[in-house]
């Protein structure tokens, strides 16, 4: 892929998180990135997602000098930067503010495996990060941002579970590339809204026993997939 | 009806749970049945709706072998098949993660009749099913969860409760054909939803009175049927 | 207003059922009267929306004898007649299985009044009707749906409250014609949604005083009306 | 600005709220002021969105007076007038009954801060009014709605808290014109959904950290604002 056809599939993915309803006005950004050259496509800051255009896209090195684009980057851009440094074979990024993601990183509360919607995409518990301290937001916030997320997936897996909320903000997640990257945002939106209201119908509930979780995953990602048509493998 | 016009109608009610609103993704699919040919139609799997078109449709026999079609059958055609082998006179079932009804499949509960929209479509309760064991899972997992809604309507009438919710899976439904079998997912989510809240603003609530889902589901079901212009009979 | 006027003005606001999400599939109903000629246009049993068209609308006379058309009315026929007996000012009905009316009327609870919104179209406290009996089901039970809710109104003013839910069945509302019974229809949904939500944050929550009550409803109702463009009168 | 120019603006933004899906039928409306002329733009009273023309807009003076319009300006009219008075630095404001915003009115419960989206657009608490007393309600309604609010803000910051819920009502949001009102009423809609939810699942929740709500919305207001292409300041 060259960098024309990745801003490409970062301006669709970024309007698929139009259409999938995951935004309210320009809240919300998604990002690709070309291993090789190094080198981050990501949607302009405060942009009208309905005049956004392949010229409008930004892009930036891993430091996170500008090296096209007239405007200036999601001012979450050094978010995305330090996970790409740190989740080393992840292709896309996205941030969304999507409604029931976000309700579960106000509440402070990680999102529990409760059906295989849920063991589909995501190896067991969505997590939530740590709040940022108080030095931490003040100085290099977004970068910070970046960080507490790395540090919460210390002992997980971020092939296996593509998403995290940070706590008091909202969503991200993370694929293969862009695209994979908004799906998995919505797929999240998806399960933290039946997680919800699982646990409201039965508040009692206990997560998904582990061999079903396992063979879920198992039939949709990794050598012995054996869903969908021969591709989307990780 | 030939295997074309199947293959036509089992398409459009792929399509159906888009238009309904029961999917995300690719999450569902749809099949139909010739009884005297032995043949199903089924969607492929992990296959976009937008692109879905009726060459793109799997025929297989009932022992699973694929006749026609170039494309692997959904992964869920051994559920389909041990259905369509119960249950001796449906002509078509629906599959799909539709929120509310995947809500009460995780949640392990079973949907009440609560009024006349319920007790029109479905004579009483909605099952779910036990969790399949381990070794259920394990080995042939999607013609064991054939096996298990199959046990749970050992007592019960699957010609008048054409719905069952997997525990901590998702719902399926079916019909006289793949049409009225989507039509019955989509009223199996309206009535979850109701349900849900009606639970929460009344937690005392109790069943419809008996004689009120006996009146509602004869009128609409049976040789007294008298809704609609004398069509849509079982 | 002469027949064919009234026939189209009917198939309008059985359109606005579905055009305001009021109603799935072909669950629910709008007709409407001419008063001196004692004629009831009222939308055909079981007939898809989409298909609609005018020459399908059925013209019954007030003992339900069918004067024009080729389709057998909604079975929910002999509930309207008993209304436009009862409520004799009263120019249209509309019946739907709105969700959030429906889960007020399965809950069998009334909807308070918590805000002017509510204020502003019903004065007060939406009933609903009592369960009816095993032997009012089982004979004439849409004529006895109909005695229920007159009987619920017993000592209600129908003009000011133009909406009841009957028990573990659905909302009827109406109005001045066919388009205000279904505008009633719509406000019923949205304050029952409202209602639902404002009780569950605030459990003690208390009915709006009855000064703001009063106001609201005769700002846009009665002789001192002031809302609007000086029409909508009742 | 002129006020050709204003007029064409405050249709747009009233079109805007129906776009945003923040009304129902013809509840709500937008105005906007030229501070120089003194001259307000509101939408006329209970008018259908769809048929709203630039010719329908009425031009009123801070006293009431129609400067021009053949239609009766909103009958809220005197509560617009009454903020553009006493907050002088405003441009616009958007009335609406927006589900959740209003359903906070109703339980007469404030928003609490949960999380960045609501730091980012509302700096700290949304605050609800007082009930207006009989007298207040029954003489200059209307004025006294925009007296409550105003006497709501006596300690507060209308510029950095542009929104407020009135007790048994709905919201009333302003900004730096018609449009800004607008997406003010939209992202309180969103955040009184999340607040709702996030208490649901979090009964102890506790707003967020002082100084990440100081952080967010310093990020997109005022001299230090970084968020979006160097526009959009207060």
């Amino acid at each position: 892929m060259n960098l024309q056809q990745l801003k490409k599939n970062v301006l669709a993915a970024n309007i698929d998180l139009v259409k999938y309803d995951l935004v309210t006005l320009t809240w919300g950004n998604v990002s690709g990135i070309l291993r090789e050259e190094g080198l981050v496509v990501i949607k302009p800051s405060g942009v009208d997602y309905k005049k956004l255009k392949i010229s409008d896209m930004v892009v930036v090195d891993l430091s996170g000098k500008i090296v096209e684009g007239k405007l200036k980057p999601s001012s979450d851009t050094p978010t995305h930067l330090e996970l790409y440094k740190a989740f080393t074979n992840i292709g896309g990024i996205a941030h969304s503010h999507s409604l029931y993601a976000t309700i579960f990183a106000q509440a402070c509360k990680e999102i529990q495996c409760f059906g295989t919607t849920h063991a589909d995409a995501f190896y067991g518990v969505v997590p939530v990060t740590r709040f940022l301290k108080k030095s931490e937001v003040e100085k290099n916030y977004e970068l910070n941002t970046g960080k507490v997320i790395v540090e919460r997936f210390h002992k997980l897996n971020y092939n296996s579970i593509p998403a995290v909320m940070v706590a008091g903000h909202a969503p991200f997640t993370w694929g293969i590339n862009a695209e994979d990257a908004v799906k998995n945002n919505l797929i999240l939106e998806k399960i933290a809204f039946m997680a919800l209201n699982s646990e409201l119908i039965n508040p009692k509930l206990k997560p998904l026993p582990e061999y079903i979780l396992n063979k879920h995953h198992k039939r949709k990602h990794g050598p012995d997939a054996y869903y969908g048509q021969m591709k989307n493998k990780e």
